[in-house]
């Protein structure tokens, strides 16, 4: 185990409900709010209306900025700002899924950057001041609603980067399932790949002495598998958005990896694809990961071995090693085929055109400072190339 | 799965050397300091004259209280509040184990309350004040480094009362697990049976859907089960150490029982026993738990045939529950013996004197208002009697 910091002081306020409680809450911590979201979905809700009146009715003054899109855009963060400024809000209130709170977070701190705020985004230069950002989570996928990451698109340079600091971690985030229960489908299998994704990219490792960590990555892992079919099958399952909303959280906020060296290659893979392509988050994730397991897994084959005993289940013999750990990636990526999502690149067409252009982006060699991504294994943009072509 | 409110704002520093930064730590947060430890051993060891170089090396004042005993005595918390009025003391670096975390706790609060605070145990009134607390942890047991919970022992009453707030929650803990090398065998049992019943007050519950969390509190037990002989062994074995001092946070800091209904009834019935004979906590939790099993697992059933296979890896007939529970329990059992811990009420030399007095006193039966104790299955005076009969 590595010596670790943890320190994860986001306030989960988690059930049915919880979401009126959001003007009391604010009331002592703000006296202005700028209220962020997305589309027309939390108005088609009502989920709208009724923040709305939890603020009112506490009396907390409002403006609003809607229209955050999937991959959250630069261009509304600059917008957020200036709204911010002229308003002079002091508080950010981001009711949506990862996007809309990432988004938030990129304008709580551009508020007091005195320059554009991608810049923080490309040098990763430590801030000293955010506004504060509470969410009510409406896609349980990202764990942005506990952690203090936020990664944005520069539609115009086509790149999506992101950007860590403790002074962005929510102050609260609501967690109500049943604020689930609208989700389309296909946000269900993108959320779970993207939650499973930030368990692997701390559970993949080659720091030994992890049990509790491993054991935590796992059952966290297996809560997701086995919730995840049965809220597919009915979208209004309370108990099943329960564990995957909870899930999504404990994946994310930090205590999963702590004393582990992390991996982090198959996120800086996906974000090529999205920033380039704009798909979905999960998407990408769902199809690199199979692929990156099968290309790293023999410089720590042991880890692999633990994978597809303690959380695939498989029951093979550990005499034909290689065996056992295909037989794990086969049933991941057939769990990710029954959530519908996509197994291959050509699923999403993308197609090979720009994957060497998307490997050397990853990986910094386009930029002519190369530093290889990944924990468990270090890839150079050969590597990153190699499994885009196995994903193709 | 319930509704829950889930705030760890604890900073947990870990591993090797942390303890060195606390002056750096400390520097911006404090003026004057008390700096509250134990017995000689914090002496000996050469950590009071590394933590006192620290304070002083960043130029960070101090007074020093020692003499925390385990089972923490009200007077000397008593001693402590007026030395912090008269110091202006205006921070609490606690260094120690669980009792001297505690009393510094008590010290904390007492400084603001105008009366006894005694009474506060006693009333378990709300406070809007404490001093703040940080802690360099020297024993793996009681998780107070992370809750903001005390209990606090009132010698003159016999009575041995638990407090909480969110204000008692310490601003950071220094775990470094070296420094719990030098501590005596029987220390490693006692503080394996707390952290192992901070899990076992949360797991045992009639909440259903529970999954995560379910799964978050067998990884943990199944840790600690792992890694309590390895350092038994090896009293020196950083790694062993390294995973009993962390479970012990994520035991005790509140995750791992969110969205359930908790039991806590095994403790309270603790509490009478050192309240009165003066022993170790986690003696006492060594004894009472396999015989508080034996009594209610047949109002859940399927909880402990879960509990049996899930953690103690029985591998039996479910069509034989019963066999299976027991089975389960005596592993447990045999677990404590191997870890030299007492096996009855008699190893403890407690007898049968007493013993209807405890459970009038642990269901305040004794004082005219009987609540009973337990969540999974509520204990009156004659249950609790009844187990302190089972384990004698």
């Amino acid at each position: 185990m590595l010596n670790f910091n943890f320190y994860a002081p986001a306030r989960i306020l988690f059930g049915k409900g919880e979401e009126s409680r959001v003007g009391e809450l604010l009331k002592p911590r703000a006296k202005k709010v700028l209220l962020h979201y997305g589309g027309g979905s939390v108005k088609k809700s009502g989920l709208y209306e009724r923040i709305a009146a939890s603020l009112t009715s506490s009396g907390v003054a409002f403006v609003e900025l809607g229209g955050v899109m999937p991959n959250p855009r630069l261009s509304l963060v600059h917008e957020g700002i200036d709204l911010c400024r002229r308003e002079q809000v002091d508080f950010i209130l981001a009711v949506g899924g990862g996007s809309v709170i990432d988004s938030s977070k990129a304008i709580a701190m551009g508020v007091y950057y005195d320059g554009d705020v991608w810049n923080l985004y490309e040098s990763g230069a430590a801030i000293e001041r955010a506004l504060p950002v509470a969410t009510v989570l409406t896609i349980p996928a990202a764990g942005s609603e506990s952690s203090g990451d936020t990664v944005v698109t520069n539609e115009a340079k086509q790149l999506k980067y992101g950007y860590g600091s403790p002074l962005l971690r929510p102050v609260f985030s609501v967690l109500n399932p049943e604020l689930f229960f609208t989700l389309p489908k296909a946000q269900l299998g993108y959320g779970v790949a993207d939650m499973m994704s930030h368990v692997f990219e701390r559970y993949f490792t080659n720091t030994t002495h992890t049990d509790l960590t491993d054991g935590l990555c796992e059952a966290t892992l297996k809560t997701l598998m086995k919730n995840a079919p049965a809220a597919l099958k009915d979208m209004r399952d309370y108990d099943a958005w329960s564990e995957l909303g909870f899930a999504g959280t404990v994946a994310h906020n930090g205590l999963v990896g702590m004393g582990r060296e992390q991996d982090w290659a198959c996120h800086g893979m996906e974000h090529e694809l999205s920033a380039i392509y704009d798909i979905a988050h999960g998407a990408g994730l769902a199809v690199l990961t199979p692929g990156w397991m099968r290309y790293v897994y023999r410089d720590n084959i042991e880890m692999f071995v633990q994978f597809a005993v303690n959380v695939m289940g498989v029951d093979g013999s550990f005499r034909d090693p290689d065996a056992l750990v295909e037989e794990g990636i086969s049933r991941l990526a057939a769990f990710f085929a029954r959530l519908g999502l996509p197994g291959s690149l050509r699923d999403l067409d993308i197609d090979e055109t720009r994957l060497e252009e998307m490997a050397k982006k990853a990986t910094g060699a386009a930029f002519g400072e190369e530093r290889p991504i990944g924990g468990l294994k270090k890839l150079r943009w050969q590597d990153v190339l190699a499994i885009y072509r196995m994903v193709l």
